[in-house]
């Protein structure tokens, strides 16, 4: 018998379960499984009941469903026999995140409730708790709350507290009864071991647990008396990375085909358990998950507050080191969305049934650096870092009536490349040095978009050697949590993945870019530090005249 | 017999000639001819020689070609016969300038001249004279030469000093054989009578002709000693506009099948010969000719030195008032040019066959003011008025994944309308006064554009009632010419056209417009005005990177 893992990776749309080998991370086998209901963001599934502009939801049954579907499929592809599995990790997206009965029902799944809004996980991309945000920021800077700053001083409307708080005020009722209030990484894992645990990474990042704390009664009580409690929604011992959170329960068992009684691991986020499947857990080495939107993470020996970071939590990516993460709000949704509303049929018709986004980088990759004559801010989904700031849109500078697709795709991919070196760059001037970048996600497939990230970070670009980072990541946690190695880091080395290739940046294209990334940063800080606010009266009109947003 | 005239516009790339009744104006038959070598950008008709970036030629031959085509042809359709026609009229593109000898030929059909790009006329979208305009701009400024003033304190590179310069530079034997440099407007009223005459418009708004006289040698000298005597190649009596040029010489009759003898009108501009025709001669009348680019012609009582404007002339529009004209280099050319590049098949095929910008207009016309959240600069082909600099260059803000082409389509037609009210603002300030917009040109089909336009200038706007505006203008002229009415203003009143309708601004939009356009003037002010020279920097690194300009 060869020990196996499980890893599951729950996203937006879908969940993955990979099978790997735990002696040297080989993965023999996966499967897919599709949400039934997706991102719930127009109507309740169970009514059809509207929902308001920025709101995403998801229905915890189809959770589960990855759990009975996706595992016995993934062993059957591996043709590893379910008693060859020793242990099973997950990770999630983040902030996810529900109310629950105490014993973990999600209200949404309680008589009488499922036609309630609020009953309903809150996806990551809900974005409807912006004034709530605003208010948790507000009132924080005005009374010096120390954990702001571990947040790069602004707590986004995407976490924990801001969800919470929307909750509140939107349904009181509801809010009184959610006896617990859990990111769906920690609920799924109450799922297969029977036993809330509560992991240090999610509670760091998106639950503002600092220092051994939450936040302070009296700070929440002035956001709102009926606020002050809300920390007994969240309270709970937090279990560190790699950990065993318990052992799977028959009931799980039944549903996934796997042994009772194998380990379950603390839950994780998609972002940070990807540091591990690349092998990159080291002080110094910035993993960067490209996808429709870029997360970045990387640990340190010591703590600085880096401007504009998501935030800094201690074990927060692997115990013993300081976790950072980093965030671009759009990267490969930005060229998608360019692809999809701004190349003309002739294109469609010259790329001949290839990918659009193959030709139109095969197009501009011809091109030497500058001569599109252009220059863009990537802010077409806001700007997570360094900005936080949520209102700012996507800005492009130079179009002449030569200006073809090729150009704004081109200028499109540099300025998220540019919004990248941003970070590095925030990171090492804040004393965080980055010392490696590796790549993982959805974008590494575009090699020309990769060779601008080397080009313009003036950095060789490593990249991990699986195409399911996060699920692998997982597997690993899994297989420390089986006791199959010592930690995650020593896990990682034997069982992370690295390509063979590096994108190494080309001397003179970098050079050339230096005075683009110069324009780049010139409107970055016109636009986006308050020099100028139009970006802001923009999206205020957009919001008021019933656009788009 | 019912006494006719004949109108004939030049265009860039074809000629129209128009058959007017004298006593009211009405226009009872007209005819079209392409040039057959439309506009020479890329290589010589006679070799093949390839021409550098930015040139733009004609051929004098495709002139005389819509005399012999077009005339007869649009007497043909209006079944009026030649003996009824009692003056020719003519306006052309400016500033088109061509080198010819004495007797006027032109420097191209001279034996073995025929090779040499600098023999051609330079048509008006010539733009490789910037280097001679930036002499021509440092050289006055240095002296203080109290005519830059008149002309918005820049002289264009499309004009006869930057175009003759280059001349000079690039080909100094050719310079020395070009015994006149003479604008296209006036080189067909030469073929048509047999006698060079030189119109006070062109000199006036192209030729740097002020106060009775064109700038010093010795400023000419300060900008090559060779130049000093430059002047010589203009030098000519001035005649007023709505003049009599001279009769029709038995060649031309040959050529067009008019009567010889008949009265030919003093040459005149596409732009301004529109006023008369738009019956908008008096003070405070603005005429904006609204097509690919937009040019604005307005007469005033006095003068003021209004910055950033084209020129100001006295009896440039019409004999009696000081002439004022600015332009917008882009406009309906970058609506074109967003039609062509930026518009995906969905939309073409949802459009069903009808025109995509008749589409497009619809979709965008559906939107409350602002709902889009973009604000766009029209400076794709740079900008004309009012600060007059082509190195700028297009700017959009304010987009997310959610924009749609329709948002930025009307983005861009909210631009334009913003520079035309910059325009007009401008000159209010500087004390000369728009009591009335008139509308003209190819733009006036589009009901939105138009619509877009009253709402943003918080003005009526009145159109012109005739689509061939210019050749209508032209036959203004030689109905005055040929003595029928004692002056143009005479003639405008009876002859000139106005569309039954006007668009009026609606109170509401005209509001929520007003904020956008701060936001406008804020970008304009800032990319264009020096506080930002990022466009400047695109510009250079589109031209030293080889990329399309």
């Amino acid at each position: 018998m060869a020990a196996h893992v499980i890893g599951i990776d729950f996203g937006t749309l879908s969940g993955r379960a990979v099978v790997v080998r735990v002696s040297d991370g080989a993965e023999v086998g996966s499967a897919v499984h599709e949400y039934a209901h997706g991102a719930v963001e127009r109507t309740l599934p169970a009514s059809g009941r509207s929902l308001p502009p920025n709101w995403a939801l998801q229905v915890p049954q189809d959770w589960r469903d990855v759990l009975r579907e996706a595992v016995p499929k993934a062993l059957a592809v591996a043709a590893v026999p379910a008693s060859d599995v020793v242990g099973i990790g997950t990770d999630f997206t983040a902030c996810t995140v529900l109310p629950t009965l105490a014993d973990g029902t999600p209200l949404c799944e309680v008589d009488g409730l499922a036609d309630r809004p609020h009953a309903y996980p809150k996806l990551w991309k809900h974005h409807a708790a912006q004034g709530q945000a605003d208010r948790i920021n507000a009132v924080a800077a005005a009374r010096g709350e120390p954990w702001l700053r571990r947040y790069g001083g602004r707590i986004s409307s995407e976490w924990q507290f801001a969800k919470g708080l929307q909750l509140l005020d939107e349904d009181p009722e509801l809010y009184d009864r959610a006896e617990r209030w859990i990111e769906a990484a920690d609920w799924i894992v109450w799922e297969l071991c029977g036993a809330e645990t509560r992991n240090v990474c999610t509670a760091g990042y998106k639950g503002i647990h600092q220092d051994g704390s939450y936040p302070s009664r009296d700070y929440l009580a002035a956001l709102d008396p009926r606020f002050a409690g809300f920390v007994d929604k969240l309270r709970h011992p937090l279990s560190a990375l790699g950990g065993r959170a318990g052992s799977l329960t028959a009931r799980a068992a039944a549903l996934t085909g796997l042994p009772e009684g194998i380990a379950v691991a603390v839950g994780n986020v998609d972002a940070h358990v990807t540091a591990p499947a690349a092998r990159a857990v080291e002080p110094g080495q910035l993993v960067a998950i490209m996808g429709t939107s870029t997360c970045h993470v990387l640990s340190s020996d010591g703590l600085a507050e880096v401007p504009g970071m998501c935030g800094v939590v201690a074990d927060g990516i692997v115990s013993g080191l300081w976790g950072y993460e980093a965030g671009q709000s759009g990267v490969g949704d930005i060229f998608a969305w360019f692809a999809e509303t701004s190349v003309p049929a002739s294109y469609v018709a010259a790329a001949g049934g290839r990918d659009l986004h193959e030709y139109l980088s095969e197009l501009a990759a011809a091109q030497p650096v500058g001569a599109h004559g252009l220059v863009a801010l990537d802010w077409h989904s806001g700007n997570r870092s360094v900005l936080v700031d949520h209102a700012l849109s996507g800005v492009i500078l130079g179009q002449t009536l030569a200006t073809r697709p090729e150009d704004q795709y081109r200028a499109l991919v540099e300025a998220t490349a540019f919004g990248t070196r941003m970070i590095v760059e925030t990171f090492e001037s804040a004393g965080v040095p980055v010392t490696e970048v590796v790549a993982a996600g959805g974008l590494l497939k575009n090699d020309f978009v990769m060779q601008v990230y080397a080009d313009v970070l003036r950095r060789p670009i490593a990249v991990i050697g699986s195409a399911q980072g996060p699920a692998l990541g997982s597997a690993i946690h899994a297989a420390v949590a089986a006791g199959h190695y010592p930690d995650v880091r020593a896990a990682a080395a034997v069982m992370g993945s690295r390509g063979p290739d590096v994108y190494r940046p080309d001397p003179e294209r970098a050079d050339a870019y230096d005075p683009i990334y110069a324009d780049y940063r010139e409107l970055h800080d016109h636009f986006g530090r308050g020099a100028s606010n139009v970006l802001h009266r923009l999206h205020a009109r957009r919001s008021t005249q019933g656009g788009r947003t």
